[in-house]
Formats: C-alpha cells, sequence, structure tokens
C-alpha cells in the first residue's frame, strides 16, 4: 500500500524504538521532538502532529483537531479515559477516525496483578511475611485460622473487558463464582453478568469485588457508601481500574466499620497517595503505586500490539482493542 | 462392623471435636490426658493408647511400639517425618500397619501459598506495597519493568506428590512448561519428571523452582551449593517443603551472588529462624512461618479426611494418602 505518516509518541526504550523503526520502515515515521515521560503520559503538543495519517500514543486533543489527514490513533494505555468524553466521540465520528486503545498490552499484566492480590490476601501474606510466630503459638494459629483458600468462593467483576477475561481464565482452577458487573451486557461473556440496577445484590455474595472500572462521567465514585454497605461482612475490595472510581472517604469508612476485610488498591485519587492520607494509615489497605500493566520490556509489547494492528490496518482487516 | 478402638491426639476446636465425636459414636474414641499444642505437635505419651486398634494424629514412636492392637496410623501432617526412617518401615511391616497421612487436607493450602509467592514474585508485591513512587518516576518505571508474568515461564518441582499435583492445576492457565523431581517416577505424574541424576540440567532451565520435599535422611541439605550453582541465573527458588532439605549456608550464599533473584521460604531451620540469622537480613529472602498448610477451619477438614478412611476402613477400601 501507498507510505503512511505515522505520529508515535510513547516513550520508547532502544528495542522497542529499534523495532518500531524496522517494522514500519516503508511508511514515514514521526517522533516528538520532546517524548512523554513515560508510555502512558502524553507529550508536549508537536506541530509535526498534523501531518499525520495514523497516531500512535497519547496525542493532545488539540493536535488531533488539526490533524485533518489522521485516519486511526492508537492509544497506548488500556484505557482511553482522556478521549472517553461525548464531545470526543462526536469528533471521531465526524471525522470518521478509527480509535483502538492498547488494552491487550497491559491485560495478562493486569489480571496477574489483581490475582496476586487475591492470593497475598487468601495467604495472609502481608502479615505473614511480617511474622515470626513460632509453631503452635496463639499467632501462628490465628494466622493459618485466618488463611481462606480461594476455591469456591464468590468474586464479582465490576467492568467487564479484556482484564476481565484474563482474569476469569486465571480463576477457572479455583471453580470460583464469578459475576460481572456490565453497564452494557453484550451475552458474550461467558460468565454471569448483571447490569447497575442488580449490583447490589451480586455485592451482598462477593468474597472478593473486583474494581476495574474505567474513568469516565459515568463511573466518578462509583463505588460509594451504598455500594459498600450492600458488600457481604468480610468481603474484600480490589480496585486495578482507576481512583476516580472510588469514593475514597466511603473506602475508609467500610475499613473502619471493619465492615470489608480489607482493600487492595492499586490506584488511588490522586496518586500517589500522600503519606499523611487516611487509607495509608489502615492497616487492612494494601496500595502498589499504578502498576498493574507494567511488565518486563512492556515498551516492546506495546510496539508489537501497534505493529499488529498495522498489517491490519494495510490489509482493511478489524483492528484489535477498538474503542470507536 | 465390630466397634474400633480409635485414639486421637491432635488438638480440635469445639466444631472439629464435636465432628469427630458425633461420626465415631459407633466406636471407642480415646483422646489424650493433655492433647498436642497444635495439629502438628506430638502429644504426650498416653498410657491409654495401648489399647489402640486405629490412632489418628502424632504419638510416639515407644507409644506405636506398645500399642499391640493398632492396625492402622493416620498422621495428621501433610509429612510423615517423624515415621519417616527405614527402622519405622520395617516396624510397620512386621506388624502390618497401615500408615496414612493428611497431605490432602494441607495440599490445596500449600499449592495456594507457594502460587502466592510466585505471583507475588512476579508481581513485585513486597517492593510494590513499600513504594510511593510517582507515575513516571525511575523507581516507578524500575518497578514496572521488573514485574515478569509467569505465562510461559518453566517451573520445577521439587518433589511430586499431592500437593505438586494440586500446584500443576493452579498454573495450569499460565502455561508455564513444568517440570517435576521425583526420586522414583512412576509415570502417572502428567508432566515430565526427571530423576536427582537429570536435576541439574533442569534446574538450569526453570525461572522457579519449587522445594516441596520431605525431611528424611535422603533428602538433608538436598538443595545444596551445587544445585545453586546449577540453577539459571535470576532464577526464583521456594521452599514449603521441610527446612532441612536446604544447606542455608549455600542459599545465603546464592543470595548474597545475586546467583538466584529471591529466595520466597515457608519453612527454615530451626523454625522460626532467629531474629540475627543472616537470612533475616537478605532483602530478597522472604520468610513465613510455617503456615503454607494452613486454612481457616482446617481442624475441621483434618477430621473430614480421617473420617473419609475411617470410613473406608470400616469397609475394607483402599486408604487415601496410604504411605505404608
Amino acid at each position: 500500500m501507498n507510505p503512511l505518516t505515522i505520529f508515535a509518541d510513547p516513550m520508547l526504550g532502544e528495542s522497542a524504538a529499534a523495532l518500531l523503526r524496522s517494522d514500519t520502515a516503508s511508511h514515514t515515521l514521526l517522533t516528538p521532538a520532546k517524548p512523554a515521560a513515560s508510555v502512558l503520559a502524553q507529550a508536549e503538543p508537536d506541530p509535526e502532529f498534523a501531518r499525520a495519517e495514523i497516531a500512535f500514543g497519547q496525542p493532545h486533543l488539540e493536535c488531533l483537531r488539526a490533524a485533518e489527514k489522521l485516519k486511526w490513533l492508537q492509544v497506548s494505555s488500556a484505557s482511553f479515559t482522556r478521549y472517553d468524553t461525548p464531545e470526543f466521540r462526536a469528533f471521531a465520528k465526524v471525522r470518521g477516525l478509527i480509535v483502538t486503545n492498547s488494552s491487550e498490552v497491559y491485560a495478562q499484566a493486569c489480571a496477574e496483578h489483581v490475582f496476586s492480590f487475591m492470593l497475598a490476601h487468601a495467604r495472609m501474606l502481608p502479615q505473614a511475611l511480617a511474622s515470626r510466630a513460632p509453631n503452635g503459638s496463639p499467632e501462628w494459629l490465628g494466622l493459618r485460622a485466618a488463611s481462606r483458600s480461594l476455591h469456591g468462593q464468590t468474586v464479582l467483576i465490576l467492568g467487564f473487558g479484556v482484564i476481565a477475561r484474563h482474569l476469569v481464565k486465571l480463576l477457572a482452577p479455583f471453580e470460583t463464582k464469578l459475576i460481572a458487573m456490565r453497564r452494557t451486557p453484550r451475552g458474550d461473556e461467558g460468565i454471569p453478568v448483571v447490569t447497575t440496577r442488580d449490583l447490589p445484590a451480586a455485592m451482598a455474595e462477593a468474597d472478593h469485588v473486583i474494581n476495574i472500572l474505567p474513568d469516565n462521567a459515568e463511573s466518578r465514585n462509583f463505588v460509594n457508601d451504598e455500594l459498600f454497605a450492600a458488600m457481604k461482612p468480610g468481603a474484600v475490595f480490589h480496585n486495578i481500574g482507576r481512583g476516580s472510581t472510588v469514593d475514597q472517604d466511603a473506602l475508609l469508612r467500610a475499613l473502619r466499620s471493619e465492615k470489608i476485610a480489607a482493600a487492595w488498591l492499586d490506584v488511588t485519587e490522586p496518586e500517589p497517595l500522600p503519606d499523611d492520607h487516611p487509607l495509608r494509615r489502615e492497616a487492612h489497605c494494601f496500595i502498589t503505586p499504578h502498576i498493574a500493566g507494567g511488565h518486563h520490556a512492556e515498551d516492546v509489547t506495546l510496539v508489537k500490539h501497534f505493529l499488529t494492528n498495522l498489517r491490519r490496518f494495510e490489509n482493511g482487516e478489524p483492528l484489535v482493542d477498538r474503542v470507536i
């Protein structure tokens, strides 16, 4: 096909950058004068962007508006928060712009991350790693007695996308009872799905609630006092979606009242959570610094995912992780 | 069948004790004057033991010798270390004594425990839970880059028994390459098996080495300098078997030289490891206090397992977890 002009702004290591260059050699590859600080960060607006037919990264909205030749944007994050507005969707529709994201790049790592949370909780790892309790002591007996197998437990997933699909696979050997909450069930989930209307009843059953909701106008403070109140006493709450989807004051109340046994969060609002934030002082609140999707050589995975879609784009085939 | 005399010495909670009493009501149940401190500990010798036809717990060898009517011993631990000697095996043979252990009771929990170790390592949980690195910072990028998916990794299991079988099931969705080391391969393992002779070559391939060896004369210091030297650089060593099977000085050298990336131990020698033990000061040595088999209401699981075998014994059926 005709050479295309591709603007790619993610910060890439040497191997990933070399791979991108070699596999786009038949096209024109533009990169920003000042690359972004990370694959998830937004680079500064770049005048060259106006020439792009394909964009890969986290371009500014104003750049997108000015790029009149743009046909396809591949966002370099698992969500597309920055673009998930009615205005952007309308803009993309008018322009005939295809939008994909990089969900698949981070999905396995995200699923493994929340799975590690679930197992660390099941096996009392934070407490056990800090303990020197002798065999037979009350502390030792308490640790053993508090460990609960994931086998046969009920797991409720808020937000059913590619991460949830990976998680469902990982959980299969545990014979858990799985339920998903999805704004618009599509019937292809492979597990029972509820909508927001039936969510409180599902919350009441779940031993683990896994929040993977993206950040958008409808999801702000979605997990609130009412939903925590609906949870099964002693359940565990996990968040690997976006911090904004949880009312953190409500979470704090749920932890302090021991309504829930623990919270495992990879995302908070803000990030990082300040040292003096009350959630930092909760013994059963465990926080990782938004690394769920991270993995060895993720920039290479990111570029490979883009290149897979580029080959599909060249051949007029449907793109993976298409969101608009 | 005729009533049997059963001597049961494990320390049991109220529910487990009630279950044992009700389901052995057609027999004579004897319990020790001074019960053991835990299900794994040995009770004091009890003169009543001499009457036992069935023993359930951790009886003293001297008591077993005196119990001339004894037909079946169910050891209340996953291993039967205390009894795994040529002398005891000869004694059991002469007496026609059937010996079972309680592997199945602890197997799922043990498999979940080491699985939680593997995932905690894969996701850098100890480091990530302690980090407040902002998005895009070198520490944050380092954490993300250090996380390695279990997907497609090679896992070598030393000691293939009921725990290994559970672990193999849990690992299935990760499409790992699995290898087991077994003194005497039986051909029913379902995964490739090597003997000690071919172990170094298998060690060189493994990203995770899982030690589940029991404690006996042949397994003392089994994992030594030579085996650590054979390991793949940067591999992770786990031990949920017995502390005595690892040469801890060799382990320390392997950690200090960064030959291995980390050690995750549920068992050590002695237990607990003293506060001033050098392994306690290794940043990449993570120790839980011998709780791998522990789980909520484990005494109930233990009693249920004994009762399953009692029904089988009454009916002349083969017993589960038979070791002699």
